[in-house]
């Protein structure tokens, strides 16, 4: 298994990062196998979405809606508002992501980017785990 | 890593359908590994669902309280009513799945069985990648 | 591949239960490679969470409302109150989960475990498969 980890600046506001040019570098030239994509942290998940049309904006309205950032309703509370919650996303939106792998091309559709969810702006500073493991 | 992709017509409704049969053979004979199942669209997710007793149904009706496909709400609107809930859809429920196999079987409980969860009622010719990655 | 299966008993509430301890025995020594966290039951998920500052109870609450329990609202009902929503919960906190394994340790945050998360009532004794998939 070929592992690397990528650095990614996610800034002071929730953000939808997209990570598909770097996992797709990563699994040139690498035959088949699977992609598993991993952040070792506790605030933010992983998605496969469209991007650039709407959708990444679209996702953390959603997530204020459904999982709401006020104070008052989470036991965890420490940081900024909505810290609490932040805790409660990787429920919904994992930190873990399996991508197959096809004579060194992420076997994606048209329409999909990997993408990092992370709605925490305590931690600016995240880090990606990219795992190639073979089948060829 | 041995693949193959199916093809699967899901009408012109939301819809919750089932892929245990197509992931079991697909797996028949091949010892011990993991089976990857992939959906390549950008407006589509995978379950492990107990089917046939009334969960379908109420799948979807969680996603449309959950997700409203309410047209106002979206930033990502083109075609059809919903569509902008479509494309978040996935961030929830991931195009991606992971099955243990166990000597040529889906290690799945009774009652699991392997879904395609679609609200996406303009495209009814949907893909599923299964992969298997062996470890015998 | 090497697999095991966990017993866990879960009680007769709702309730998170943490599988750290238990995963990073079961890949000790192992080298690099991938650990599938498998549950074969259809009314529980797994999830990756920081435990023991309160969020084990803020997931449960979030679940309480997002996916209410309240009987007349689901087609599948028998067993215990809120037993149609224990079959939806698996589209949102899946049964599967993937963590890589580095020289045979997991791959964890230091904030990150790994837990059952478990709203069924009904079915107090879980089993929990892990599976090891090699890449060195």
């Amino acid at each position: 298994m070929d592992t690397v980890e990528l650095r990614v600046e996610t800034g002071s506001r929730a953000c939808v990062v997209e990570l598909t040019v770097e996992a797709a570098r990563f699994v040139s030239g690498r035959g088949d196998g699977l992609l598993s994509v991993f952040v070792p942290h506790a605030t933010a998940g992983l998605a496969i979405l469209e991007v650039g049309a709407g959708s990444e904006h679209d996702l953390l309205g959603a997530l204020d809606s459904l999982l709401p950032a006020d104070e008052g309703r989470w036991v965890h509370r420490h940081g900024s508002r909505g810290h609490g919650r932040d805790h409660v996303l990787p429920a919904f939106i994992a930190p873990s992501l399996t991508v197959p792998v096809l004579a060194g091309e992420l076997a994606l559709g048209t329409w999909q980017s990997i993408v990092l969810v992370d709605t925490n702006v305590d931690n600016t500073d995240r880090r990606v785990r990219l795992s190639f493991l073979s089948g060829s």
